[in-house]
């Protein structure tokens, strides 16, 4: 029985096959491959694309769904080992993962970051403690520091543009936000973005570095995969002849858990909104990325998002495709009769 | 593809068929017309009636559907056009409609009045802005100033009843309530009755006129169909041998935007809740008509509602019918394969 | 047409049937009796297991469901006759339930207690006011003194763990809690205990008492049973032998509705946490139970529940099995064609 917690979870092989069956998929959507299968669907935060792609896909697919929210309809759970429960979760992962396991052939659970301890954030302990306990398999919906749904479908749309793996020029650029935002995302991309063999800038300004373990381990996905990676705050150095501008915001690592200081710091870069001007030292047909949601006008602007450069729906759309080819994956290797 | 945002989106032809299949299914409800498709359904603001109907009603037709409900379990949306996002909302339409068209073959959602700006409520502006960009089927589960499902299972049942068409007599009353209600359902159900062709009386108490625009397409609509429209505060003159009272409160127009004003001058209208006295002079058979949810005792009597004049139950049976053929009627014309 | 409100409701013929159905379902999950069949879930509390296995079991059963949550995506839900609904209610159950029955086959719903007032409660109104105005089969998910489908559930959990009916020793235990907790588990537990001709013990400090009627109505199930039925705070005796113990905290009759004095009487009981010591003089192979959520380290420590003691997944897991059983059960006699 396998679990997706990281886009390393699926080895090359598995990868390949995952991608290959998402492009059938989205010529062929129907099927019924999940047929009399029941997924469970935790979100104990907010979504839209990743409840609706799930729901639809496993539809599609010929089986069916449901959605908890713990805290809202569902009780609020305790992930942490070991507790004396007198607070405000009334229920304990350790059950409610093994009980959901006992109505599902699969399981989804979103859990983002705490945003109190980097560190402990870094390590995901949540979503590790879960699917720890899972008799069935497990798909990360976004973590603390994961989000390989995402870099699933972002793969693929790199693929669908003709984005060369050898040689393509990726930059994953910081973007400005009224919030201080999780890890997740970003570790994810630079990730997928140095695995799949690109050259990866990550552009960032003074004190928005990501964080030395997701750096590290996306150094060492490029070494694996003949990439490269750097790291800049150099915005021209870093989009010349840059073929993909995949933007997001995120928190300054260095005021993780201190949100107003994050916030002082965050002010000194209402710039960093991703306008046209971007792409006057791009490749021509540079494209943008983002996983979505986004704040139109302060991570990117209109022009941008309207124009023929943007391909975030397509992004979207290839949640669908990816997360169908991976339910089939996992399922064919494991779950219930 | 074919958008359903109000009443006048069918044609005469069209509804024809639309309220002949509504028939058919009822009397025979479990079909395929939708196998292998997803519905979408997005509710800003709260439903029970829709909801449940829409659900229901795509399991029996052989398809499936999810539920979205921004604010709660999905981002905060944005529906304003060139607006700088650093406020709650964190996506816009722009992306959310265009993404969900990805895993949808038919989209519904329901956005109610923001009850600031009279005008800006009546031009329907935030719903109009999701349906511009769907790709896929829209339908309008209830906005700023149209309830287009509502129209067409009152309608339904009107035909049910054997309420005549030409010289059928129609109230429209307002009714007390302890808040100031939007005026979609009031501007829906006087334009479908209006439409119908029968003979419509708008009463309600001095300040609670509809708006201009609403009844000058009210009066467009009785001129086409041979009905007749008019408005009065005096209930035994609108009353006198009507065949059908629908009650509903809605803000009074003076003061939209203005609740404090509004209430202040909507408590002068406690006697406006009906009761049996009502039927006094209508015709001995009256029925009593409301879209539900209703206050008892506030808006209508219990003896009313628990009376044999009540049809609410038989209008919110229609809900399911007619949106059952609504959504067959929109797919035949378009929709993914 | 046949509800479903109370384990009583199904006499000892028709039980037998739902328990060997939900064996058969156990083993073979999969079938087509809910074939496009719709079954409506409310839920008015929150919910984990019951939620997600109605969801699931209707699939698995072929049907298909949707969920309404009064108060969030749904309008809150007025229960008492004859009120005028001036208030935060917007909608009747008179007028909700039978509208839910147009679109439905069966219905579920979940209401807790008030918690006000002890007299009240016991009498179990508003799950009674509902049930009575629905024309399809009704299931009671939990009401302010029953939960049936637990019962339903442990019942089978007994059977498979092979604990004798004549001569079993069950202990319903009172645990600490940081809350004031409803009746609903404790009373569903010692009746389903009492029917099922066990030696029933309720052990519970000083205070914590049964309501009079949920104990006569025990004993009287006791009596026709030929099982027993005592009430003690004195642990050592009455864990002595017991083959179950089965650990619920709830609130304190005599504080009923004054949850400042009941959480001080409470504070005096912090050691009614089950841990291994309570097992010492059980039988070996004795039994935890627990119908979930709980909350560990304060209704029983970690170290009963990660051992080999704890079934308290299984009973979970019966829910799934016993419901698919009851709904079954249910629509074999009545709903809709």
């Amino acid at each position: 029985m396998k679990h997706y917690l990281d886009l390393e979870d699926l080895d090359d092989a598995a990868l390949a096959r995952v991608l290959a069956r998402a492009g059938e998929l989205e010529r062929s959507p129907i099927s019924d491959a999940l047929r009399s299968r029941v997924v469970g669907l935790v979100f104990m935060n907010p979504s839209l694309r990743t409840l609706a792609s799930m729901q639809a896909g496993v539809s599609q697919l010929g089986g069916s769904s449901f959605v908890l929210t713990p805290g809202q309809g569902t009780w609020q759970l305790e992930t942490r080992t070991g507790v004396v429960m007198n607070g405000a979760a009334a229920e304990h992962v350790r059950e409610a993962i093994p009980v959901l396991a006992e109505y599902c052939d699969l399981l989804g659970v979103r859990c983002f970051a705490d945003g109190q301890d980097l560190r402990h954030d870094l390590a995901d302990p949540a979503i590790r403690a879960m699917a720890e306990v899972s008799s069935v398999p497990f798909v990360n919906l976004e973590s603390a520091i994961a989000h390989p749904c995402q870099a699933l479908a972002d793969w693929k749309t790199l693929d669908d543009l003709e984005v060369p793996r050898q040689g393509g020029r990726f930059v994953l650029s910081w973007a400005n936000h009224p919030k201080a935002l999780p890890l997740a995302v970003p570790a994810a991309v630079v990730a997928m973005a140095a695995r799949r063999g690109m050259d990866v800038t990550v552009l960032r300004p003074e004190g928005f570095g990501l964080p030395e373990t997701v750096m590290q381990n996306a150094a060492r996905l490029a070494a694996r995969s003949g990439g490269s990676l750097r790291e800049t705050d150099d915005r021209a150095l870093a989009l010349a002849g840059a073929q993909v501008i995949y933007a997001k915001s995120w928190t300054a690592p260095q005021f993780y858990g201190r949100p107003e200081e994050e916030a002082k710091h965050r002010a000194r870069f209402p710039d960093w909104c991703v306008d046209p001007s971007w792409f006057e030292h791009t490749t021509p047909n540079a494209h943008f990325m983002h996983c979505l949601p986004v704040r139109r006008n302060v991570v990117v602007s209109d022009a941008v998002l309207d124009g023929p450069r943007s391909v975030v729906v397509r992004q979207a759309g290839n949640r669908l495709h990816t997360q169908k080819a991976l339910m089939v994956e996992l399922l064919s290797a494991g779950g219930k009769g």
